[in-house]
């Protein structure tokens, strides 16, 4: 059983080179998939893993693997750690980033130490995790999984008129290897949590069990335009008043039911968005999301039946346009174990608990055994400049994964 | 007495060609004050009075006047019509465009039939009636009657970032007349009612009695943007949760409520209105409307109440800003009564009754004596390209028009 710990200074260290790199002329960090700032950041990735002495590889959609072989493991599956390095607009320093150089630290590591792996050891950068550019998000894994063919995904047209294909040629990252080349014997990834729960209950490691599905809908009601003062109350048709019944459904049934359950209207637009007029047309967004894929169902179902009842008894059309679904993924339980395992051993608290946003490892879930370990964000804030984690949780998740990690490689 | 009749073709065809201009690419009627399309409708309107050998006068706020006066009545105080020809979004052809050719119509028809008014008749078009664009609306008639400064009315910013003063002057109507220039002896305004109860009574005339009150405010939810999968129901300070809300609240409660009150919100908006955020902020319109001062001012303390009890449960932040606010009306009892007399002697059944909206003859009615005539709206709708009255009923209450004018000016 290894005693070995991570070089904090190191991780940490690269992790705030990293953040630096993309910044815009308002100093937020922006480094969309495929752009410069991607280069930049790819770029210096690469250099930390070539000065680790691992092996670089890049496939056809970009994705950037380090690997650690041996001549004698050569012909085994490898232990795959990996996140992405892209971000949103105005990001973190640590959404992804903190999973890839975990990975590298880990392998860095374990090499230095003379650990002798059963497997090969990699880790690896997919790219457009966030899908901000190019949708869908967590396209890099997906194609790796085979989820996606990388034609497809190459030919995908940006929200900028750009293409995927040509901007990975022009930023050099459009790699030879075939998605998928490497076999993955199992997958973790670390992760900030991204949500309130770790932090609000002082445990230090999340043992990710599972991931929410994901029900994006888009709802549309139409109503009729009248005089906001002389049409009576009794004879409307306002189309606003009923978008706003859903969202008082949505909250009060995800509120008092007492399941994970949560339910959120992101976008909402009135038309003719006039203060004197009865609104005829409603457009606002769905999102349900839920770890159990019945529930799930029963989720959108009730939503259904709700639209259903609400068309007749306030006289107005509505349509439903599905835009995203994601079934929920149950993660390996032998490595969810490893981790709380590990976390015994160093004396952390750890808690079992669903991830609420989408990862990569949920792709590679379809190919491998795959797990994800989370530390604490603070105040549960993301895709936010004040994105944050105390450095003692970082060192410690990285201390998780070396454990987890020098586990599954020793067979 | 009078036996004279408009002539039925020319105000046809005047409402109709007027209807035809400042359609969008999608054939929509948009005529925004101070838009290209408020100009070219403006354009026309001034040719008809020029063509009907009326002086043309226009003010520093745009409003438009055609005078017809004589040496003789120079000095008298004017019998002033009039109405409004910009629209909402999506209008019908006829609210506001029917009062204002209709008052040039009776004009047209007196002068070429050799009548000999005492006083100066006179027609006026008001700027931004509808207040779509520039708040508050009615704008042009409350300048004239001296309810705000015209130097505070030019420099009002629309909702498109425009300036009210700076469009007029672009268009070529930012007049040099004073506001007020010309002295009201009475007004009268033909309109169409924009409301089901004529149409629904049989009754062809509406005589206009009283005025709602109206109370127009702009709500501000401030809450916290987070992440649509990681924050659970209950961390939530949903912004656009709590506006929904405050739209089902006023619903309800004006629904229930055996009262006239009209609550409406026209207006709504999202930010950041992304999918998966949680709103950080809502900003809305409330518009609320009652012929009783006491009730409407109840209704503004129960919003005031609610809101103050929504920041409390839903942890959100809540500004207000009045964007509007005019008290009921009451109307001339002596023009009133010449309204139903008119109605009489034509053999027209007539109806006392309140006006559910807000109109230019509310802001006269603050200088001169005032009342307006309605004709019915089929199925009562307004505001929507499918706004209509019959031919019959719109020549009907132009000739009651032309019969309360004759008199009105006749001493």
């Amino acid at each position: 059983m290894t005693t070995l710990s991570i070089d904090a200074g190191r991780l940490l260290g690269r992790l705030h080179e990293l953040g630096k790199i993309g910044r815009d002329g308002d100093g937020r960090l922006v480094r969309l998939a495929g752009s410069d700032a991607d280069k930049a950041g790819r770029d210096a990735l690469v250099a930390w893993i070539r000065a680790a002495g691992l092996e670089v590889a890049i496939d056809r959609i970009g994705n950037i693997f380090g690997i650690w072989g041996t001549a004698d493991n050569a012909d085994e599956a490898s232990i795959l750690l990996g996140s992405h390095i892209d971000t949103v607009i105005d990001a973190g320093i640590y959404d992804g980033c903190y999973g890839v150089l975990s990975g590298l630290e880990v392998i860095q590591t374990l090499k230095s130490a003379g650990f002798v792996p059963a497997r090969p050891i990699a880790v690896a950068a997919f790219t457009n995790e966030e899908g901000v550019r190019y949708a869908p998000d967590m396209m890099g894994s997906l194609v790796h999984a085979g989820g996606l063919p990388v034609e497809e995904a190459l030919a995908t047209l940006g929200t900028d008129g750009t293409v995927l294909g040509a901007e990975l040629e022009r930023i050099g990252y459009a790699g030879s290897e075939e998605p998928g080349f490497l076999r993955p014997h199992a997958y973790v990834e670390l992760h900030i949590e991204q949500g309130p729960v770790l932090e609000r209950e002082g445990v230090p490691i999340g043992a990710v069990e599972n991931l929410q599905g994901i029900s994006w809908q888009r709802v549309t009601i139409e109503g009729e335009a009248n005089h906001a003062g002389t049409t009576p109350m009794s004879m409307r048709r306002d189309a606003g008043h009923a978008a706003a019944r859903v969202v008082t459904f949505l909250r009060d049934r995800a509120r008092n039911a007492n399941t994970p359950t949560v339910a959120t209207v992101g976008c909402m637009s009135f038309e003719p968005n006039a203060i004197n007029v009865i609104p005829s047309r409603a457009t606002f967004t769905v999102d349900l999301r839920d770890p159990d894929e019945g529930r799930l169902q029963a989720e959108e179902a009730a939503l259904a039946a709700y639209l259903a009842e609400l068309a007749a008894t306030e006289e107005v059309t509505i349509s439903v346009e599905r835009l995203a679904r994601f079934e929920p993924v149950t993660f390996d339980r032998r490595i969810v174990e490893l981790v709380e395992e590990a976390a015994r051993r160093r004396g952390l608290a750890s808690k079992r608990m669903t991830s609420g946003a989408g990862h990569d490892a949920q792709m590679i879930a379809r190919i491998a055994p795959a797990a994800m370990i989370f530390v604490p964000s603070i105040g549960g804030i993301s895709h936010n400049p004040r994105e944050r984690t105390p450095d003692a949780d970082l060192v410690a998740g990285a201390n998780i994964l070396l454990d987890v990690v020098s586990r599954l490689a020793a067979q």
